[in-house]
């Protein structure tokens, strides 16, 4: 299969390349390389030492690359340029991650959020029209969020409103919302944005008949490479990028970096707040999962991607236990969420949908943290302290 | 009340600004004047005169205007000069009506739809942030559209998924969607943009609390100046712009354009489309019931406005029975459908709100149609004939 990544150079896009082009798949991608000059900006770095774009290419140029380039642009080119690269590029299948992945930095201020929607709608919406005039056929798969739905005080299905939820009552049915999009209840102009995108390519999926998987993926977290059982590191020139900082970090990354610096673990606020997680290996696995099982032609579907539900304070524990466990001194603090969410509220969002579609869960959650901060742990020097505790209030 | 309009130039905010200083209110406004090239740039022109910029600031002199200037602005100017500006206007509400406003423009191709939703969302969320940060109680009233709901089997209720169709039954409270915003399928790239600013208005209200009121207005129709007792013609310069284009012409003022002509009423496909209407004095009465009457503090309300709902067919044949009444030649043809709609559907949206808060009718909608024949005949020979039928198809 032709893939082509948009946002190959970050922290899913990376190790998305390698792992489909380990699977046999061609693979091209752009980027413009923005996250790194972003995160730079903020005063931070990958905790990884991340390979420069040269070398990037580099590596993929001995893979079997069907085109041997990472071009340096974003969907902010001219729609003409666009189309000749969608042209050149023949996808079959275009992988869309380049997008502002930063609840809190869509908050920094009006031009965060302008950026934020800038980057996001209008990147996503120009897309689309080049799929369109370009290349209807291939399967766009998009980066949603499954902070799209917020936590309604209701079951969240995948998608659509169920019919069991309310069809199968028929006390009138103009009553029935069955079949319209589940309505969403985001918690910050990032999170807005990503529902924008979903109702513009709701529109373009029913209206010019493209075909697309939006992802609501949850959390993601730990890092690709690391083996312990052979203890190889991820020194050589494949590791992603690792953010920690208030900004790009997320919440089990983030305690992880905590963890190596004996930092106490920042939870913000009660705790209680529950969100689908998932390791980066099972990232990576079930996109390549809704890659080689397209929905139908013309079809917009729907994945709720995360392997469970857990609440900040379990996972504020589990890291602290497997710390102790690995000598490392732990503690959890409560600080004053800068956020404005619930912060004990009912959660129960359906994701069934991958499972059905062959998704395996690769390893335990405790074990993947296990690893993560094994993995770490040599890079503690590298760490910028000052980063890491947040600053941007939401109110 | 001192009320800024945004858009003051256009069809509706030229002769709200006009109503809301007769009701003795304080009037600003600002305007790009991009409409006027955009009409321009489409080789059409408003059907009645309108005064040119100078003119109409002329007029707003004479008046108790506390800001005796338009200025000659977008959403599209820094941030530091919209904060400014509404820091020295100081308004306790404020019309966003600075949208573009034309589904078919949207439509035209990747452009199209990239300024649309670049104009109104982000110029929408740019809106927000200054207001949040300069006057916070304001109360915005936001003009959305009826489309924003498209044409769900269902009933459609003001806003909210209402207790009554879902909530009471109680059979399984997490199946309860009470509450959530009711589910949007637009039918446009201009449709989605006022989608969109809705979600990132009901964010600014809950996480600000800011204050809004979102009008979903149905298709405006009419002119404001025309008394036929008195057959008094819009020759002064107060008259608002009326247009009968493809792109900015809406389905009744077009029939009666055509009308005028004697050209047959097109109606697209089937003609069964069932939407709301109203006249453009409902508009403003309307609009100046939401200032008049603003909802809470830190709340977000949803008003359906609209008179009635008709089907397409039933206006055209409307149209067609007053042509004949005054003596015009006039038939209805059906042309192929340019847009992606359903020809014939269930469509029953509340729009009880702007009632209970006292909106009363002035006219029947045939009374308003033979006015509005009547006053635009004398212009019959500044139509653009070209102009009127569509050639941006949907897919």
């Amino acid at each position: 299969m032709r893939v082509l990544i948009l946002g190959i150079d970050g922290y899913i896009g990376w190790p998305l390349a390698l792992h489909l082009l380990d699977k046999g798949h061609q693979v091209a991608g752009l980027d413009s390389y923005v996250r790194r000059q972003r995160v730079r900006a903020i005063g931070s770095d990958s905790l990884t030492p991340i390979a420069t774009r040269t070398d990037r290419e580099i590596i993929l140029r001995q893979s079997n690359l069907f085109i041997d380039r990472i071009a340096n642009t974003t969907l902010d080119i001219s729609q003409d340029i666009l189309n000749a690269i969608l042209r050149e590029i023949k996808p079959d299948a275009i992988v869309h991650l380049a997008e502002q992945p930063s609840a809190p930095w869509s908050m920094i201020g009006a031009a965060g959020a302008v950026r934020t929607q800038q980057q996001n709608v209008i990147g996503t919406l120009r897309l689309l029209w080049a799929m369109k005039e370009v290349c209807p056929d291939a399967h766009l798969v998009k980066l949603g969020s499954m902070g799209e739905y917020g936590t309604p005080e209701c079951n969240i299905p995948e998608g659509e409103i169920p019919g069991q939820c309310i069809g199968e009552l028929d006390f009138d049915r103009h009553c029935h919302m069955k079949g319209l999009p589940f309505p969403k209840s985001p918690g910050s102009f990032y999170h807005l944005s990503k529902v924008h995108d979903t109702h513009n390519i709701i529109f373009a999926c029913k209206n010019w008949g493209l075909t697309s998987t939006d992802i609501m993926q949850g959390v993601v977290f730990g890092l690709n490479t690391y083996d312990y059982r052979t203890a190889q590191l991820p020194n050589e020139p494949t590791v992603t990028r690792f953010d920690y900082d208030e900004y790009f970090g997320t919440a089990v990354n983030r305690f992880c970096t905590q963890a190596i610096i004996g930092h106490p673990l920042t939870v913000y606020g009660e705790g209680n707040q529950t969100r689908g997680f998932l390791p980066l290996k099972d990232s990576l696995q079930c996109i390549t999962i809704a890659l080689e099982k397209p929905p139908e032609k013309g079809e917009y579907r729907t994945l709720n991607q995360f392997e469970n539900v857990y609440t900040i304070n379990r996972l504020a524990r589990m890291v602290c236990q497997v710390s102790i466990g690995l000598g490392l001194k732990a503690e959890i603090k409560h600080i004053d969420n800068p956020r404005i969410e619930l912060e004990k509220h009912y959660y129960n969002p359906a994701h069934q949908k991958l499972f059905d579609l062959g998704y395996e869960p690769i390893t335990d959650i405790q074990e993947e943290i296990t690893d993560l901060i094994k993995t770490l742990f040599p890079y503690k020097d590298r760490v910028i302290k000052d980063v890491i505790l947040p600053t941007t209030e939401w109110r």
